[in-house]
């Protein structure tokens, strides 16, 4: 057994998203554990360089999780060779610049999402990697997320029969501001800040489905900006310009369809933050974040539809809960383990710039087909 | 004190639905309880006769109830200038002949839904009524059901502030007849037959959606197959040619979106076989057949997204039931008693035939809207 | 429509079983519903005439439920062409005899379990209903109790994947008589009367077995006499003989291993007096007299084997109910109503005396597996 | 009160077993305590040597439970003649060779189960260490498992009168590794690499039995290997050639019999992991790892048998539980304790070499009748 070193460049991880997730709960610990484990048994050992603009922050982040190297140089360090990645983290609208950058540096390249605000630039920068020859990586965290495990494990056991149906609902009330402290960034809802939920979401349905679910062919999208005025972090009112709710139907080449609403304009009465509900021939099932609950057809009641009768059966009550079989790690761990194992060992990895061109592609068409009020088709990006 | 006689001829009440609801929990209750009230304190007694064409069938139903009169002769009982009112429960394929028939002999005319299957036919209806000068009904049932009734109040409390969406889900599995006895008849599924969801259930979200939330503008529909073969009464499979799903949206004239999903192929996870949330600026509400739970902003949880974290918070515990504070007689029987008082004292009525032809409208345009792939706008048919 | 009659000799009618199960809840309740259905729309009328050796019992006894016909001369009324069907629910000692009577007087025979208490004898009036070319129905009511249907349905939906094993677990405790009352006759613990719980039930489990878990291949029974001491229906003390218990593992042809103990002398700690346990590749359920609970394999748990750490689980809590989504009309009378349509319109019937002389079979091989302590072969009958 | 040392070989002790439960919370613990407290009122404080192969790993170990002495020198720790006890809990390919090794280096030994693969081998070491007059002890753990406790306390306390009957069920479903990782290692179902349920738990069946129910006089076993197929920790299928289910019956020279399923391919209704239901003419007892529940012949109910009518009874409800009177030490601890005071004070103590011999003959004598489908006698090894 021996152990190999990683070399990489981390930019924008003194936001809340880089640090947690990516710094503390990824790459710091899989230090802690003593790296990844390699196929022939040895153990890769990330080494990375933090970069950041402000070398006070950067460099007292560096301190508190053990790591030497930290840089305000991010060209500096674009020019050593003994980095062979990029990940970033930093804004969506710097982002398309210097991914590109580090692809020219000939870099791996990481990289949260989305990776630009439209196709034509997200599909620039999965042309570069190609061409570069370099391999690349975007954050599709939800898929490793215990819930959608369980449905794909269900899907594997072939539980569901023929897949018929996906409901999902996303969402949750946010704070308007007036009375109650806001719970997220104001620039989420200014559509000239890249806000909208539409933009935001999109993304992920997209590698949810594909992955989980089936290819979609085609959408049907209704945006909708519920509260058209909000209060900012200062407590002023402002103009809420983008979308806070979409209202979204999917057709996939299998002939599933997924209904799915997005919405920070509800409510919650249901599992989790976020369920997605299958119905299928043999066997339905409820995923929420981490738990999900399965009905098998022996098990389906026959409900008695009488108006007259208060319902006295609890529809909660015929679903069995799907164990923990397995242990669950960090989302964002278990991606970045596959990737760095995907850049020294080129085991298969299939959550790329490619695929997160594909958000983005829908995302638009999203917004298209609530502008022109009709279902369009989802074109081929693999051609 | 008097008591005032009206006669009612009974048309197809020998059917489950017109002798359960119409017959014995209406008319028969109705007089069991001495009448209807009139605001001059007299009372109202209903003297149906009951018009079938299997005679001892139908003397067998009369002597079980206590009716008196019954006939196979339908021309002859609307010649009884005794009797002043219509009523039909039996085919959507016979009733726009017979509510003709019985308005051209200068009778008030009551109806089960749908009153025809094309909106043509509808109108047509509608028109000779209004020529003749005759009062008109058709059953619209949902709309006394408690769990709507209290979402009624909730609204004109004011309690949702400005109302947003409504996302409602109706619909069970309904079993294939391979390994569960069918709980449906198979001709809900034969679209040559006068099946499908779409057909059946759009009537009525009509005018739920007219009278509780606001008035439909435009509708978005996309109807489903998704089981293609079932097994019908004898067993012996058949070619499922209806739709037996339908995922609509619409957008209503006061900017509310309402989301509602009908479906036979889904397994109930939530409160009750059909379930309405309402999402308002001030307050939401969920509400099924009978019960009906609220949360206020002001009990507004502040939710914490963290996939690292197995949520323990129970989204159901926010709500707060709204309780019983009225007593809730059967729709059917309600509606019944609003109409005979409509007749006799010519009190508001907006239940009618204009109302029905709403709803065979609106089942037109979501299935235009599905084969066209498109929203579809709703003219108004009140000029 | 038509109805025809059909008429049916009841012997032994008097005693418990004979009258609550056949007569009252099985003959009478047919004639209460008119009649058996019969494929070509005519009802089928059951005419029973009553014969015993008590005139006044027996006269009782018709006049309580409304029969018209009784007789104490059997062979009076074996001589009537009218009535086709013979019926017995007498002593086992006396049946071998009657079924040849009846058969000789060319009736359908019909008859309660078990058929005699030896093989040859069995055969011997299966061999003689086959030369007579009558039709011929033996008791096994309890593939019809909803438990075990529910099974059934699990296993015709594929739930359990491939089967391994069967777990039975029949018994309760029945009093000694020095405590308690007796709650069985004091003949079922004399061998010598007739007694014994191998006799009993071991006819039982090869009409569940070979119907519901596939052929038996090979038996291993231990029977036992736990309580050597009884006290009989006058309180006097007796020896009690007969087994009390057997302990038997049977090996069915396709490979799946039934281990099913049956005791009068076990306190009741599980679902119901009996209970089976299928365990498959894909899923399990466990199924009493009526109800029945599955745990399909995605929904099983990992359990931690942790003696220091005292368990928390609800082991019940991971099982899902099979709704009941059929009426569970009574066991006797859904095999009478098969039988009868099987006399008259030829409809399959495969529970008949070879059936019965399979069960014999078994009981003697159990008792000779438990005399050579040793594993015995099942050789085939139906050569 | 004095405190006396005493010098223990700890053999094998970096294995998951011998580290947890015989260095960590049994040796640790009881120095941790002061000792164990002899008649004379002195103390007695273990003072262990632990041996492994690998220096850096046993070093460790010693450090983290702050035990000072460690070799990887077995030759030479054993030629220490301040050390009295050996230990074992290294691989049982292994440990006769090293128990031998012991006895002849004049030390007491204490060992895991089970000794030895074959009877003649673990007979042989039981004579060489009665030869060599050291004093011997083997693990049998499951005899101070709470819930075995509580049924030794209910038989002293005469509760059950006369014992007629044991049922016993252990097991749960074993992941195949396919779907769900696997939760056991792969080898304990290659019957090449020692693997087996016989092997394995009827060791621990034999002495359970022997203390707590009455002397084994003969045995009937049904091995099976459901699961021909499952994953290794690789995720690699192969070949499960291992008995993985046995279905067990023995007759006790007392007359009671036990029947006893052990099962790594059932999914678990019952109470725990392991249950044994113990019937008596004066009362019953259900117990698993650590709780009881009892049913007194007082309280034992009248069951209706009625299958027309759905049971409503619940027969968990009739048991009442045993409390927890006193302090359940690990079961390991405590038969540490006993062995340390067997060996300086000749306490009693019968869970020695000849007991854990009568393990071995079990298995050897359930895998014979497997073989020949019969019962088999055990003889005994005590002449």
């Amino acid at each position: 057994m021996a152990l190999q070193r990683i070399g990489i460049i981390m930019n924008g991880v003194t936001g809340r998203m880089g640090m947690n997730q990516h710094l503390i709960r990824s790459i710091v610990e899989i230090r802690k554990q003593g790296g990844v484990a390699l196929s022939n048994g040895d153990r890769l050992m990330p080494d990375p360089v933090l970069v950041g603009r402000n070398r006070d922050k950067i460099a007292a982040l560096a301190r508190a999780h053990g790591i030497e190297r930290y840089t305000t140089d991010l060209e500096g360090a674009l020019r050593n060779p003994d980095d062979t990645i990029f990940f970033d983290a930093a804004t969506t609208q710097a982002r398309p610049g210097l991914l590109k950058q580090a692809i020219a540096a000939g870099k791996h390249v990481y990289s949260e999402k989305p990776v630009a605000t439209h196709l034509a630039e997200a599909m620039s920068i999965y042309q570069a990697a190609k061409a570069a020859g370099v391999k690349h990586g975007v954050v599709q965290d939800k898929l490793w997320l215990p819930g959608l495990r369980k449905l794909q494990m269900l899907n594997e056991a072939g539980f569901f029969g023929r897949v018929l149906s996906v409901r999902g609902e996303f969402g949750y009330w946010v704070f308007e501001g007036d009375l109650q402290p806001i719970q997220r960034p104001s620039w989420n809802y200014r559509s000239e800040d890249g806000g909208g939920i539409i933009l935001d979401m999109l993304c992920h349905w997209r590698y949810v489905i594909d992955n989980v679910f089936g290819k979609v062919k085609s959408v049907s999208c209704l945006g909708a900006t519920h509260i058209p005025q909000r209060w900012d972090e200062q407590g002023k009112p402002y103009e809420a310009t983008a979308d806070d709710a979409a209202y979204a139907t999917f057709e996939l080449e299998n002939g599933v369809i997924v209904q799915m609403n997005s919405s920070w304009c509800v409510r919650v009465r249901r599992d989790d933050l976020v369920t997605f509900q299958v119905d299928g021939t043999h066997g339905s099932a409820v995923a929420g974040l981490t738990d999900c609950w399965t009905q098998s057809r022996v098990n389906t009641p026959k409900p008695v539809w009488n108006p007259d009768v208060r319902n006295t059966h609890d529809f909660f009550g015929d679903w069995a809960e799907v164990p923990n079989t397995s242990h669950y790690d960090n989302a964002f761990k278990v991606q970045w383990e596959l990737f760095l194992r995907h850049v020294v060992e080129d085991t298969p990895y299939t959550w790329n710039l490619l695929e997160a061109a594909k958000g983005v592609q829908l995302v638009e068409l999203g917004l298209q087909s609530w502008r022109e009020r009709r279902w369009v088709d989802v074109p081929s990006l693999e051609a």
